[in-house]
Parts: structure tokens; sequence; C-alpha cells
């Protein structure tokens, strides 16, 4: 059942108009709370935004610092994104209804990785949800950080906008088993 | 559903002798290697253990740097540790049917994050599976790496002890998402 969940989650870039209920975007962020954590220090924090102009806000300093990494991006991470028609655009901003900014809580040991395995809990509740998402890494999250108000103990992780698909997307593959796993010694 | 599985899911770090079956630990193998990753890069490795010969090893290797960890704690640590009756010994590294080594490739941009989101969906594909583990994170990771041959663009991000639970032990309680959720704005 998780593995079907798992397996069905694609990411998606483009919503509809459509806005979720609020429930659903709890019931996310209600499951990622449940992860372990190193000394059950909880370093996760969770700043939801629906507000237009905070969105667009944030749309438009992450632009500014992507453009900037599009025209300096080369190699194999250049073909990756022309090949999948990613730019420097980032319309998910101003345009799902919710985003889920990811916190960590720089103070405890292990704060990035437990935030981390929590977002993977998130991302499946979401799926159980139908609401789809993408884990946008921006360039700048400082700058980010500071149009929110973030305290600066705070380091911004990922940046989830959601809702419902409008685009009609294929999964990418992903390798086999054996590919991946060892057994007992590599 | 998820949040069901997110919320009963509790640690555990000692295991009674009963052997999981394999086709379970593969499924949670099977479920994390289907999380997202920056250029679906899947920066993840697993080395699946049983050979009790490489489990002895690796626990004497891991608890020799663990009582040099403890005899440095202090403060906030020291008593967490102290309470929770933690110590240097880490019997379930040997007393585990199983122990699940999960490497992130430096290679990839993203690579911790994206291997601690697949650990994310791996505890709950364990927990579906009624298996129990502990996201043990030995303090001299390279030392460990190197015994069991892991290439050294392999990091090794955690080691997972899996079995069937010999303790009873309630779930250590969360914070109340009011604690951890703001809206719009800090």
């Amino acid at each position: 059942m998780i593995f079907e969940f798992a397996k069905r989650r694609r990411t998606i870039r483009k919503f509809n108009n459509n806005i979720p209920p609020l429930n659903d975007i709890l019931y996310a962020i209600s499951t990622a709370k449940e992860a372990p954590s190193g000394m059950n220090s909880q370093p996760w924090h969770f700043l939801l935004i629906t507000n237009q102009k905070i969105k667009d806000k944030i749309r438009e300093i992450a632009e500014k610092a992507e453009k900037t990494f599009y025209e300096n991006s080369k190699g194999k991470l250049k073909n990756f994104l022309l090949n999948h028609n990613i730019n420097w655009k980032k319309e998910f901003l101003s345009n799902a209804p919710y985003l889920i900014l990811v916190f960590s809580d720089k103070r405890f040991p292990f704060s990035k990785e437990s935030t981390w395995l929590s977002i993977g809990y998130m991302l499946l509740a979401l799926e159980e949800k139908n609401l789809s998402t993408v884990t946008y890494t921006p360039p700048n999250p400082k700058e980010i950080s500071k149009i929110v108000n973030a305290p600066t103990l705070y380091n911004l992780e990922v940046i989830l906008p959601i809702g419902y698909p409008n685009e009609n997307k294929k999964k990418l593959s992903r390798k086999k088993l054996e590919k991946i796993l060892n057994y007992d010694k590599f």
C-alpha cells in the first residue's frame, strides 16, 4: 500500500485552479511531524502560504536567482533541464494554491537529515490525498527566508507548491533494484 | 492511512530472534527507490547485511567510536541519553536479523536530501510490514564504510537494524501542530 503510493507519485509543476481542502494540507503536515528525529528534537518548522502577494514575492526573488543559475548551467545538468523543459520560470510559486516552506532548525544535530525524512512522510501523505507537488529547492534560500521573516536559526530546506495537476506526466523511471542494492559487501 | 502508519511507528532498539521474510525487506527498499531526487539522479545505494561476522565487525568498530562519543557528551544530550537509557553499547548492530546501510552518492547535488527523503519512504514501508528499526547514525561512518568496501564516492548516511521488537516502548510525544506551523509569515 505504501509502495503503491510511492510508485504512483510523480513530480508535478503545473497546477489547476481548484483549491484543495485545507484539511488535506494539514493532514500532510500532521503526518510529517510524526517522523523520528535525533533526540526527538523535531527540528522542523512549516510555513503554509496562501497569500497571493507573498507567493508572488517569493516567485520574483526566486526567479531572479534562477536566471543566473540557468545562465551558468552546463553539461549534464543543462541537458537534463533542456530535455525536461525546465527553465528559470517558476510559475508554480505563484500559481499553486498552497506553498509549504519547510525549515530545519540548525541548533539540533541531524536537523537536515530529520527534516528531509519528514518531507518523505509528507509526500506520501499528499499523494494519498491526490495532491501533487515538486520538491523545489531555490538557489537563494536565505533571501526567501527573509521575505517571510524566518528566524535566522532556520534553514529553508524546500518549497512545496501544492495543488491538483494541470499536466499529464509520466513518472520518470527508476533503476532496477539490483542496480542499487548489494548484499553483505560491495 | 499514511498518517496512521506514521503515528503508530516508534523507534525500536531491541529485536527478538524471529527473522522477517526477505521479501518484506525488499519491499521497503523498493519503496525507497521510488522517491523523487534532483535530476532523477537516484543518488542512493543500499547494502543489506545478514552475515553475522560482518554485523559483529560493524558493531565492534561503531562501539569503539561510541565510547569516546559518550565519554565526551554533556548537557542536554547527556541528559537525554541517560533518561532514555541509551549508552555506547549498540547490541542491535549484531542482534538485529538485518542491517540496511544507506549510502548517498556525493557526485549528485542534493544527494543527502534525496537520500533522507527516501529513508522516510522506507520507514513507512517497514511499519506497514510490522517491522521495527532505529535510524542509527554512527559517529564514524567512514570507518564502517571501509569494512564493507563501499566506494569512497558514497557517504554512509544511516544504519537501519531491522527486525521484530523485543521491547515495549511508547512512542515519544510530538509537539502540537500549532507549535510547528505558521501561516503566511513568521
